[in-house]
């Protein structure tokens, strides 16, 4: 079967009702398609189906004509409308049998949780004869492996996360092995402190399409992440192996990348803000404390969402009213009173306080108005003031972050909440610059 | 044509190589289903291809086997990729011609921003002989209307505002024309504390399919969300309009479900518990403090994700460590050293000094080992105490949230983080019933 995949095209199948009534965005379809982009595997096409056994049997057919690789999601679920299993059976032309193995899995799941394995779980046993079980680490449905007359099908559950870590830990692995004789190595840097556009520009023709490597820019949350994606065949070069080549090109690309975009660039791979302030941190021996208005634990929570955090991160408070921003920190009440909870020198007055009550390092005060109501012309939503304090004195910084429409007043709240945590994490990021 | 598309299914076609890369989440797929749907539309299936001609016309050829309606976005635009009304053409067997009338309002489009038509532009005014163009008033696409042997195909922009605004002024009304005598209502319940199987065996027979209201189940992170979709059709009940017929029938199994799922039931619509128990504690005028260990702010961020959370939370301490514990809370050191940071007792203090400091009707205290380290034999990771505290006294649980394999570890830690966190608000809850 090596060689097999190479140069060969995937085809997606996505499954449920609440997919096609709108109820549910199908995002493991688009996460599907950068994964195997990423490995040099176009997709071609993608169809969506709900939980109907035909639909579902025809939707299998249309996907391997199109592609050997098929990769289906959902419907793998307990309950009588999950039809998954039944009709890749039926397409393969067998029967389901019940694994013993996988059903004592899926008791084990339930006991270690101290319950009793409900009856209708015990269907989650059932494999295709000939089809092998990927065994789900995160909840109760196991994925299935088939191969016939040369295509490859791996069928994974619908919830992300489980589907997720199963094709990274049980599918990817099987793909890689196929793609003998050509190497991709995707090299990700992740940027903070200016948009999309700006970036692309700093680039230029370094992003132009059908350039090797291939340089492609996603967005989220202001973080920009770079995907530097290196092709090597083993004819390119005979002194290398093709992966050697292929991280030789990945590796001067970031190299000049890095060198172009200059601290904008704050970390690689999946790195997030908070994990690279929390390494930085620790590596300098130094602890931090945070005192948090309008972010409401956003900042302390995308900290302690790192393993490890205690070793760096010991107090935080969140005082959401004045009083508690005088009484559990000491802020003077004058001074909220003369320029405001929401002002430069609240701010200032926090992050001082957080940082000698905790005997920090460092110390970071946010306060401002995530909306959508509090705000007025001089103060609009969206105004936060971003102060850190170290005994090398403290900087408190201005911002506006981007209040949109009307009619998208809870979104627009979470987004400015969540672009005032990761920016004074940035903040804090280029003090621990050596 | 009337009644044509009455008890008639829907099929959706979105075309363009960024949706099957993953650089962009096809989100306009999921947002005509649900438009369909709450006109009594089902979308039966959803073909996703690239800005390839063949791939175009065989899709549409799926989508028509399908359904009486195909929708179609993307692939409208003025670049030599862009093949969408090229494919149409092949699909109806007609040729593209120029209409004038749309020539000129492209050139007024870019005459209105002092701009020259650019020449690329020229070919968005082709439109297949036979079709009709639809006007498109945010940007220069238009849209393309067919009908052909009683299929109904509207042709969108991909922009997902001017396939939006295109859908609800010229699509949505030529569709409601069409579907006199039938009315379809959704309804969602939002359950906490049990698992979809449990649910699906409470609810047994209610589930069924076919039965109408069909009754859905979806599950994140905890919180299970039951969509009751009722369909009434004139004929049903002469007395009343379809949508009150629907209406009926869904409120009908709303409450039905209500009362078979008891306190499991926290919430309707898109409620989040967050927000539910800060109605509650609103309306009946409490205020809330939160001391946190293990969820580090994610319990506080829950809370003011909600706009209006100042009104009852006021103060929140993220005692990372002991010593914050004892210097921040007032837990005394002792307590610590005999029961440790993780144990029954110390939850009950933080809880209990959280409320005193703050002067709140409530206070939560959570204390437990998210990992990936910190856990043994007798403390396991995902090893959870919550206490809530109230002049009623402290009600303090034990919970072991799932901890699953090695490789996803941090994954693992955002779910017991998340799950303790929701758990601690359904704890409060519950305590807020009245």
């Amino acid at each position: 079967m090596a060689k097999e995949i190479k140069n060969k095209k995937a085809s997606i199948v996505s499954i449920g009702n609440e997919i096609l009534s709108g109820q549910t965005i199908d995002t493991n379809a688009s996460w599907l398609g950068g994964k195997l982009l990423s490995i040099g595997i176009p997709v071609v096409s993608s169809y969506t189906v709900g939980d109907c056994l035909d639909a579902i049997v025809r939707s299998l057919k249309l996907a391997s004509d199109d592609a050997e690789l098929v990769l289906i999601t959902g419907g793998l679920g307990p309950t009588d409308d999950d039809l998954t299993r039944q009709a890749f059976a039926k397409f393969l032309g067998t029967e389901l049998l019940l694994q013993n193995e996988l059903l004592q899995k899926i008791q084990d799941f339930f006991a270690k949780r101290n319950l009793q394995m409900p009856a209708k779980n015990k269907i989650q046993a059932y494999i295709p004869a000939g089809a092998k079980a990927l065994i789900n680490n995160l909840g109760t449905a196991p994925g299935i492996m088939a191969e016939v007359s040369g295509r490859l099908f791996f069928v994974m559950p619908g919830v992300p996360s489980e589907m997720k870590q199963m094709f990274e830990e049980l599918v990817l692995p099987e793909l890689l092995q196929l793609l003998d004789g050509r190497a991709v190595v995707v090299k990700k840097l992740r940027c903070f402190g200016t948009g999309e556009s700006n970036i692309a520009e700093m680039l230029g023709s370094l992003m132009n399409r059908g350039r090797n490597p291939q340089i492609n820019c996603t967005a989220s949350y202001g973080v920009i992440t770079l995907h530097i994606i290196a092709t090597a065949e083993d004819r390119d070069n005979p002194a290398l192996s093709e992966v050697e080549g292929a991280q030789r090109m990945a590796e001067k690309d970031e190299k000049l990348l890095t060198e172009l975009l200059g601290e904008l660039v704050y970390g690689t791979g999946r790195q997030t803000l908070a994990e690279v302030v929390g390494e930085k941190l620790a590596q300098q021996n130094k602890t931090l404390a945070v005192a948090e208005s309008c972010t409401g634990g956003t900042l302390a929570k995308l900290l302690t969402d790192i393993p490890g955090a205690s070793g760096y991160f010991t107090h935080g408070w969140i005082t959401y009213s004045n009083a508690a921003k005088i009484s559990e920190l000491g802020v003077p009440a004058d001074l909220i009173e003369n320029y405001g909870a929401v002002s430069e020198q609240t701010a200032a007055a926090m992050a001082r306080c957080a940082r000698k009550k905790a005997v920090s390092a460092f110390g970071i005060g946010v306060t401002g108005i995530a909306g959508p109501s509090g705000g007025s012309e001089q103060k609009p939503v969206g105004l936060v003031y971003i102060c850190v304090d170290s005994a090398n004195g403290c900087e408190t910084k201005r911002f506006i972050f981007s209040h949109a429409s009307n009619r998208a007043k809870r979104r627009d709240r979470d987004f400015i909440r969540l672009q005032a945590a990761q920016t004074a994490l940035n903040m804090l990021r280029l003090k621990l610059q050596i």
